[in-house]
């Protein structure tokens, strides 16, 4: 569904550039097709706020159904806690010099779940509750497809650790895996095979783990692509799932999005012009954009970002070639544009639709939110 | 000259990780460097505060002898005209959304002056100067290199622009190049040859002016690698450059820095292994050392960053060779490390030295400032 602005708000026009513009509208979409999509296949979904990182995006993820979140920082957790979620998992492996932060949110009420994948970060748990009278919920990172941590949940180290921290006091209260892997495909049958690996190998372990009289409720999984991918879902208690809040074209070459669902986009303003070789220049480089290039790998490589018109109709063909800290550079693809000063004019603004919306995001401290006509401010939460 | 410390502070262990840490003393001594290199040819030093983005930082440059500073945003001129700079040179091409910005500075006593390199933002200039009674001061922006902005020193355009400008009663203050291409390069000779040519093209644009009867009076030439590379500044009023404040392993590839002159690293902690890959798990993904891969092209490729010792030391053959969102994985280049986890066990605090100080300092809002055996905090002044 295209949904472009015939007549985008005048104040777009008048905002100084570069900006974060959040399409408030996309991004319901997304979120809506998200929770209806994981609800029928009857088990939880807790998206990742690493995306967002801003209390009204995790608002309306709530509103939509979500049950808990996931975060990637502990000032995620925290700006959630602050807002009234209580259910979180930090699903970054837990290093023990922030086991008194967790403490302390717990202690205050935020069920907050930490995750673990070895001995020695589960002894370094068991040691810190027991100093502090404290029991902690531990989820097992499990590995799924060999391109990050985790444990193998067919090997003895899976049993190893739970051991250690079940006997030391702490809660084993599930099983997490992310099959980043499923970053690199692009076609459905894959998706699914991927999927489908990631489900039976984190059930696997859960099994495991039950059979040795650990209880292991929670069975999490997931990813935008596998989320978007899986046919079923057989003993998974909960999807993850972080990126198709907003979309990416990244995504959109996996194929999971199109550019129409792309709720984030890049205000900018054409400063100036290198005719003899095609190019605009732009006052958004990569502090702006990020340096992400995670669409140069794979089938469309769109260079720092695919350009946009102010209302939201994609210039096929035209890219960020280039990118300096506050340049960018577009030119076509396909051969230098030589009427390019006519076709972006100074002043002209632009939307750049981004590679990879988290790293996009992240460069900014807060959105322009565009919903229909109206336009607000939504700051981020970034940091630690 | 190196100085690891043999005892770094006991607090630098139990900072939740990751951070940005600045080691002041590398710093300062690559401030005075370039300070004394500059005041040696005879021409001013105008700093960039892009890369530091920190007023303590200004402070320093200022106190080394910086004539004013360039910024690349104009949240920067903020934040040092409200700490009392007035002379400041915003280096990019601006657009006419932002002139209100420029001109409530310049109301406010600061000598901010903005770039120029096309006829079309010349008028936007004149015509909002016209309209509310202010003279702009405008410095052209000059190609010297191909590898973005500005105009041909020997072409028309720069005459036609600065005509624009005069005629409609702004002050064309300057001339102003930067040899981005300069980064590149990585032997002394081709960077003595960029360094004249950068010097070369921004003199005789200075001097095409001066014949037709515009003053010009200054002449801006720099980068870190040509500031470091130039034989004769002939002509040149004022050299910039930024990152050399941090250093870099660009700047060690491009020849102009060693490791122990990088004042910058990411302070991180071990998470966890993959025994088998040779890999060990860290808590700085890309969200901590930004996605800048600037060494991928160069004669040596750190991934995401040289891995060094908690006190400073590089352990020679270990870089970040992938990265996610909070997730970074270490491993050495040459051949899996069977024994990592021995090596690198989990808890381990080390330091990640980056590829591109300005990318990696723009991930967060603060340093860790290590002087000797005291560690402070300064905020970042970031966004736009």
């Amino acid at each position: 569904m295209t949904d472009y602005h015939a007549t985008p708000p005048d104040a777009l026009r008048t905002l100084p550039t570069p900006l974060a513009l959040l399409d408030a509208r996309r991004m319901q979409r997304n979120i809506d097709a998200m929770q209806a999509r994981i609800d029928g296949l009857g088990v939880k979904l807790r998206p990742h706020v690493k995306t967002g990182k801003a209390i009204e995006i995790v608002r309306r993820l709530r509103a939509a159904g979500a049950s808990g979140v996931t975060v990637s920082t502990l000032r995620e957790a925290q700006a959630c806690f602050a807002d009234g979620v209580t259910d979180i998992l930090y699903a970054v492996g837990i290093a023990a010099v922030k086991l008194e932060r967790v403490r302390a949110l717990r202690e205050q009420g935020c069920a907050l779940k930490i995750l673990c994948d070895n001995e020695a970060t589960a002894r370094a748990i068991v040691e810190h509750g027991r100093a502090h009278r404290h029991r902690f919920e531990v989820w097992l990172e499990i590995d799924t497809d060999g391109h990050r941590a985790g444990l193998d949940p067919q090997g003895d180290a899976l049993l190893a650790v739970a051991r250690v921290l079940h006997e030391g006091g702490a809660t084993v209260g599930g099983v997490m895996t992310h099959a980043g892997a499923s970053y690199e495909l692009h076609d459905d049958e894959a998706l699914r095979a991927i999927a489908e690996t990631e489900r039976a190998g984190c059930v696997r372990a859960a099994e495991r783990l039950r059979e040795t009289g650990i209880a292991c409720p929670n069975v999490s999984v997931g990813s935008t692509p596998t989320a978007l991918s899986a046919g079923t879902l057989s003993g998974v208690t909960e999807v993850r799932a972080g990126v198709y809040v907003f979309q990416d074209l990244v995504m959109a070459n996996v194929g999971v999005a199109t550019f129409d669902d792309i709720a984030l986009s890049v205000l900018t303003t054409v400063i100036g012009h290198q005719r003899e070789k095609g190019w605009a220049l732009i006052d958004a480089g990569w502090m702006a954009l990020s340096r992400d290039r995670g669409t140069q790998g794979q089938a469309h490589d769109y260079g720092y970002g695919q350009v946009c018109a102010l209302d939201g109709r994609p210039m096929h063909g035209y890219t960020v070639v280039a990118a300096n800290q506050e340049h960018g550079i577009i030119a076509r693809a396909d051969a230098a544009d030589a009427d390019i000063e006519r076709h972006l004019p100074v002043g002209t603004t632009l939307r750049i639709l981004p590679n990879h919306a988290c790293a996009t995001a992240a460069q900014f401290d807060e959105y322009v939110v565009l919903d229909g006509d109206t336009l607000t401010r939504w700051p981020r939460f970034n940091g630690w």
